[in-house]
Formats: C-alpha cells, structure tokens, sequence
C-alpha cells in the first residue's frame, strides 16, 4: 500500500472537531484535508481571510463538507476565544487543537533586530500557549477529554543557527507539550508534538535561496533517505495522534524527518567514503584498536 | 472509533514478510496476530517451540493462515540465519524483523552476578545485533528494504535503577537503531523503535511482588493516564512502523506510555497537592516572584 | 578537599569583566562573589536598586572591590544597553554574561491568566536574548570571544507541571544555548548552561506552602543524594564555565542536581523496597525471565 | 589563565586512591598525569604490560611518585577483582574509578563479522559493567562513597554509522552510569560520564585514512570551535568529575567536544554561506514568514 495514501480505516475522526491554526495553506491545509476525509469537523483559522475563505472552498468540494473558517490573530486572546466560540456554535463542542502556526526569519542572529526575534516568538511561541491555554480551560471546565498536537521541530531539541527566534519558541512549545502532559492527564487531556522534516511546499526553497545556493542545498542530497516527505505521509501521522487510536500516547513527540537529524552523529561523514575507497583502507581500519578521533 | 480496534486500513501490510523475535507470547504475540490481518506473512521465533507451535495453531484459527514458527536461541548466529533460511524458502523473501525478544532481573544491582547481567545483555544486546547484522547483510546483497523495529523501553535513556542489564542492553539497542538508521539509509533500510509503557500479561506483575508490594506500586496510580496499555494499542504503532505508511521515518524510538516517563518533571510531585489546597496557598505562591526549588 | 569551598586556581578569572543578571540575591549573588575572589571584574543588575546596592557594599567588604550595579529591567533593550555602556565604561570591555534573572508562578496552569504567563516568559525568554543578542552585537563587532552561562533548569527539556510558563521560558533559553553556540563558534563565542537542583536560600520553601506540604515535600527526602546543594558547588561549576579552563566547550548544559531528575526511570519506585522484603522475593524475581512491566 | 594548564586548586585528590583502566596510553595516561598532581593514588591497567611499566617509570619522574600499575583484561572478572586486591594492599582502599578502556572498528557494519562486533561491545561495554560491578560490591560492604567515570561519546546517544559497536557498546555504559546513579545514590556512590570530541594522539587520525581522506576530514574544518582539544583540558574534567568539588553531581555526562555534536540543528549547513551572499539575499529571506523547509 502506497506511503502517500491515507492509511487510518474510514470515520477515525468521525465526531471529532479539531482546530487546525494556519489552516489555510501548507501542511496546515494538509492536515485539515485528512481529519475532513476521516470524518472530522474541522475549524481552520490564520490571519488572511481571502485564503481561508478560498480554501474552505476547496476542501469542501474534495474533502469534507463540515469545515469551516474563522480569521484570527494567535496573539490575541480575545481573537482565539472568539474561533473557540464559532467552533462551538457550529460543531457543539471542540474536541482537538493542532498548534500549527508559524513564522520564521533565516537569517544571521545578529543581524537581527529585537523586534524581528520577538515577532516570530509571539506567533509561534505565546501563540500557542495562548490558544492551549484557552482550551485547556475550556476542556477542564467541561470535562472534555481534548487532544493538542503540536508542530514542533527537530531543532526544537538540537537547537539550529539562522532560525534562532523559531528554535527558542518551538521549543517553549516542546516544553509545554510535556510539562501539560503530566499536569493535564488526570483530566484525560493528551498532548503531543510532531517534528517534522522537509516536507516543502512547491517552489518555496528555490524562490528563498539564489540558484546555485538551493541547488547546493538541495534536500535530496543532505537527507539519508534522498528525497523530501509528502505531505499524506504527516497527514497520516497526524492523523493518529489526533485520534482515539493514540489513546495511550501523551507528552510525546515524533520525528518524521527521512532521518535528517541523525546527521549528528560523530563519524557519519564518512556517508561521502565510497566502497572502492573502504576496500583500499579496509586493513588500515581493522589493525587500529583505538578510536584516532576521541583518542582512546 | 475504539482505541482498542485495529487502526489501519486492511491490507496495510499485504506481500510483506515479518520475522517477531520471542514472538510466542505477550507483546510480540499481539503484533504478530496484527500483522497477519493486516496481510502480512509471519515467522515467529523463540526458544520454546512447544509454545510456539501452540500460538502458530491458535493465531491461524484467529488471525491468518499465513505465519510458521522456526524455534531460535538469538544468541546463536547459525540459528539466526536458519530462521531467515526457513522464512525466505516459506514465503519468497523477508521484508522485516521485530526484535522483541528479551530477558530481565528486577533486583538491586549488588546483588547479582557478573553472569547474571551478561544472560540479560546477550538475549537482548547481542541477539538484536546478531538477527539485524544478518538480515542487512542479506538486504543489502538482495537490495530489499527491509524494516527493522525494536522494542525499546524508556529507561534505555532516562536509565532505571533495579534492571541495570536490561537498561544497558536496551540502550545499545537504541544507539544501533539510531546508527544504522543513517549508515544504512542509502540502501532503503529503515530502523524504528517503540518504548513501551506498562502492558503487562495478566497477572505477571502479581506474581511477581508479595501483595504488599504488587497494590504499592499498582500502575494503575502511578500513570499519568491511570491505566495500563492495551496490546491492540502497541500493535496499532508497531504495524504503522512496519508499514509503507512511515516510509519517511527513520532512527525514531517512540515511547507510548500513558506518560509514565513524564514524572521526571522537577515540580511534578504536586499532584498530591489537593485543589483545597491550592486554593489555600494561591496567594502565598503567587506572590513568589523567585523559584524557591532552584533558588532562582 | 571540601565540597564547599572554591575549586579554581587564584587567578582563574582576572581580567573578565562579567554581567550577572539577577546578581543581587540568592545563586546571582554567590556566583557574583565567587567570580571576585577568582579575580573578575563584576557588574550586577535587576530591577532593586536598594539590593544592589546593598549587595555591592556587601561583596566589597568579603570578596573584592572591582564590582558594579546597574538598574535593570532585562526586558528593556535601552536599559541593557545602558548596563553594556556602564561596564564598558568602568572596565574597559565585557567578556561575559550570566543570565541568571528569573520569575515563577507554581500554580495549576489552568489557574493562570494570559498575563500571568507573559510576565514569567518575557523576563526569564525576553530578557535571556534581549541580552545575549545585545552582547553578541558588541563582541562580533568588537571581535570579543564572549561566553554566556544560562541558568537553565532540568525541566526545560523533561518538562514540569505547574510552573509551566517558566518551563516554556527555560526551554526557549536552552535552544537559545545550543543554535548560537553553533552559529557563533566561528566567532569564537560560547555559550553553554547549567541546571541546577535544589540550591534553596534559606526559608523560602518554608514560606511558600502550609507547613503539613513544606514536610512532605522535603528536598531532603526526594533527592537521590538525600541533601540540597551548596552554594559554593554551584558556583564553582559557574566559574569553571566562564573561565578559559572550558574553552572547548560550547552549548553543553550541565546538570547539577544531587540525582533529582533522574527519578524518571521506570523502576526507581523500587527504592522503596526494604533490603528484608528484597531478601524474601529475590527468588520471585530472579525466577522471572521476562519484564512484567512492558510484557516482554 | 590558559586552558591548557591545570584548573584545580593543589591537593583536589588528596588521599584518593583512583584506578584508570586503558591508563597506559592516550588520554587514560593524561588523566592519570594529572590526578597524581592533584595528590591521587593512580592504579592503571591495561592488558599490555611493556607499555604500563613504561607509562609508570615515566610519571613518576615527571607527575608523582604514588602510581603502580596492574595488567588486566576487563573481560576478565578474576583479574579486575586482582587489580582491586592490589590497589588496596597498596595505598589502604579504592575511591574512584575511570572506565577508560575502549576499541572500536570504523567500517560499514555489513563487513563485519558477528564476532568483530563481539570483541568492541565485550571491552567496552562487558568491561565496563564487570569493573563497575565489581567496585560497586566492594564500596558497599565497606561503605565507601566511591566514585565512577565512564569515558562515553556523544554518539552513544545520536547513534553513529560506521563506528556501530563502539556506539552500542557506549550507549550501555552511558544507562549504567544513569541507572546505577540513581539506585547506588543511597550508598554515597556517585557514577558521571564524560563524550569527548576529537582529542587525538598525534598521527593516529592520518596514519588511519589516506592523504586524501584524512584532509577532507580534517577536524579543524568540521568542528565549530576549529580545533581539537587539548588533553589538559579534558584532563580537568575529568579531576573535577573525580573531586569532592562534583559531590552534588551524579549521573550526568558532560560534552566536551568544541561544539561537534550541535551540527545536527536543522539550519546549520548555513554556515558555508558567505556574508556577502547573507547580504544579497536578506530581504528574500526577510520577507518568508514561512520555514521553507518544514512547510510551515
């Protein structure tokens, strides 16, 4: 069975409605597709009306009719109680929350300006925890079993230089993630985080980067299994977190990155050591007893 | 949809063939049930060939027809590659392998013996190395690939006082999985892992600890989720893992838990603090503008 | 030699003039004290001036003359700015940071309002790269090879309950530490962190909960080294941080906590288990080939 | 003060009597080096005889007298156990413990041989437990609070291709080091570990690739902070980790490796673009809000 069909069996989400933030575009877009076809209500919400009102549109055509949009900025609270609200009166009760929006500078930190760092930390940091917080309340006071899924990073962990703002405020969420996790469980609240890899959007890297930069970057060379993710494969992931069949599943986050961050590993550039070179050193290797890198 | 049914789409794992390692019993036994609804062809191995021709019997009246069992010792490399021998002539091929086969002693460290620990670092460390050094040989040389999952635990990173060998060997499972799931990405192997919570076989942590005990340390309040996990829920993971659907993830160990290893948490000790109790000391903590714990 | 005095070579400090934010009490000023008997020039600033100043006068008299205080609210940019130009202005230069300023709410997070979490994000996330992101502007213009020392805390990366916001903080700080020790290496700038344990001032837990919670939750008894921590320890692995004795490390974050965050470990509930009751089930136990726990 | 000279104030190890196994070469010699220095009893051992009695002569003319060595096998328990027995009659009793011992083979792990994988986990790891075990009974009965460190890596937690069994191998000790920490705390015994980075033995790295290969792999080129290290500088880690001054540390790791394990962070292959090039393509990079590379 092909890794880019849906793989979870008809109506997993059925009679579940789930907020996904970002919603309009992207993986957002993605997501909110699969919970629809699964049987979901699904509420998207971002900034810019004429994109969700555009994709509701379509996704009602291919995907689902029980979708709907309500615009709102992450950063006010009042904006999210008000998408909380339209979700109830339309759907009855909101059941999942997917943290999916974003902002991101690349860039030389200081080349950076104070406010450039805090802009991304309030859509992706303060954003989230905003709108957790929300319906976290929310759910508490109704006793509502909600479910957070959150789109973290792997340098959420690693850390990575030239999207420092992002790195600080993924991992804020991370935090979040496992910190409510643990407090939220007695109250049947689950929340867990996914990391993803490249799983770019048409055109995007190359419009970024000069030629010969994205050509020199180009993820199919840099990532172990050579080539990028589709975006059914997160679908699909996301798809089971946000279902009951991850009923046991709480605080945790998971990497589906073509093993992009396995490249830490100490010895893992000798990936550019060809066979014919291995045979010639083979005995030189053998004989060495000790590790010449860390000396022992 | 029930967190115990089966997840994914029928057929999800039709033309592939598993080997399940101490795949006779327990958790091993569920996902080989799974994985044969799912289509898959099964071999399972073990050192007890009594049992496991009682569950070949069993699961081809419950699950599927095709499944044989070839008996293994995994610390015994010629009886590794007669599993694979057996499997290849039965069903064309092998297409992956679930290393679950495991051995442990609960008891303070001191008191055990160097033999002790090596039995439990064998059956674990060695015979999962042993079975995956032999099938990446064999895939790469055929140019399948192939998938290997390995059942971690937590403690194979947190660590675990009381099952020190079983911790070291656990954690040497996972450093191979993370290892080869890069060296061997450019041949399409894949190597994941699961971390499981408590999902115990009846009454074995019963026998274990004197009554006293067994009710003290009862999972049902130690987990965050207040409950053990059911087979059907780890099957559910394994078979997305031993599937094309995660044909993007590589290097994963994913811990499914019900939050257990979520109480490391510095301030986590406050869920014996009562909302009574909260309510008395709201304005005490709230007027603390330092960390009392860190001194911050 | 004991643990409670300090460690480093006379000297190991001269000529380093060091910002410690929050140097006015509590670990801020043990490592403030500590770096002047090794020799470093010390600025100190928060936002009480009346402790400053007392702390300076203080630290004058036991621990050496070359210290400062600048009023400072960290999550004013001008006012950093304004502790950068005074240093400068008194020593000559900067050569290192510690971001030591922190806030806490230890509530239910669903007890907290939005601007509840704000405060303890922006002073303890805000400040930490309003002020590495100022220093890093003047050491890379001023080719300075700066360190920075974060105190972090172990549930930045396990996550905590009820100090949510502070965990979400400390979290964005740690990958604050890890992606600029990447990008600025080149610099020659590190950045590295410490998470500290219980290094209570004294009284503090006491006033913070009703007496019956302050006992049952004694430091004492819940950490595995079965004590709190010294000041002197803390501060001596702070100064070998800032010292060139670390000059090899960069975006590392050291744990210094008695054991506290290794209590995650799946068994280590077994500590409660008597050397007697062990004696009667070891027989139990090593009869056991499998680990009832995960069922394998 | 310089980073390649001693940190420690005089006399740090007084009266401790510690035993560094694979202490006659490399960095085992250079921590030995200094313990005695700092006061220490050293005991090396290793299983070639010509080159410990070499190492001896030559530290005791230029370190210290209180030095012996023992040869030994740590796959042998009989033999670890004579080199405690000698130790004591030595110097009265053992305080602390290096595990320092290793080998490794740097090959494609589908060339090797089950029992070329053997040989690298039973001395590093079997070693290692066997010692541990050994040290640990001892302390026990006769309540000395004995301290361990384990010479680790930073793969035997990012896993590492090419270096399997040495991974695997470390990955074991790095969990006993933490399972041990945890369950042994009671007993005063402490167990730490450090990874070291690249702190090569002269030659050894060119004499292991040819001409070609060993300049491409330059560690000068790949490690962010643009050079090896300096065995003193780990050799100060490592008298700190075996002092009193760490009494509050215990089962942590501690990097020291110029910042070579950060380079899994997502961004970090940026750091081949020039400045000119961050110049040109600013307001591009400017004007994405999206992460480019994660869809978002």
């Amino acid at each position: 069975m092909s890794n880019t069909e849906g793989m979870l069996r008809e109506g997993s989400l059925a009679n579940k409605t789930i907020i996904v933030t970002g919603g309009g575009t992207g993986l957002g877009k993605s997501m909110a597709a699969y919970f629809l076809k699964l049987g979901a209500n699904v509420v998207i919400c971002s900034r810019k009306e004429d994109i969700l009102a555009k994709t509701v549109e379509e996704l009602k055509a291919s995907a689902g009719e029980n979708i709907i949009y309500v615009p709102c900025d992450v950063r006010k609270p009042e904006q999210i109680e008000n998408v909380i609200s339209k979700a109830v009166e339309k759907f009855g009760q909101v059941d999942g929350l997917v943290n999916n929006s974003a902002g991101n500078f690349i860039s030389p930190t200081e080349r950076l300006s104070y406010k450039a760092v805090d802009i991304v930390v309030d859509i992706v940091l303060r954003g989230s925890y905003y709108f957790t917080l929300a319906l976290g309340k929310y759910w508490i006071e109704k006793q509502i079993k909600g479910t957070v899924l959150s789109i973290s990073t792997t340098y959420a962990w690693t850390g990575s230089g030239w999207v420092v703002p992002s790195a600080m405020a993924k991992a804020g969420v991370l935090a979040m993630t496992k910190s409510l996790a643990f407090e939220w469980a007695s109250h049947g609240i689950r929340l867990n985080a996914i990391a993803p890899g490249p799983f770019p959007t048409k055109g995007a890297w190359d419009r970024l980067f000069p030629k010969e930069l994205s050509e020199k970057f180009a993820f199919e060379n840099r990532i172990p299994l050579k080539r990028v993710g589709d975006h059914q494969e997160l679908a699909n992931l996301a798809a089971y977190l946000m279902s009951d069949f991850s009923a046991y599943m709480t605080g945790e986050v998971i990497t589906l990155d073509g093993g992009e961050v396995l490249s830490a590993g100490q010895f893992n550039f000798l990936d550019e050591v060809t066979s014919d070179q291995w045979d010639t050193i083979e005995n030189q290797i053998k004989t060495a007893t000790r590790n010449p890198g860390s000396g022992q």
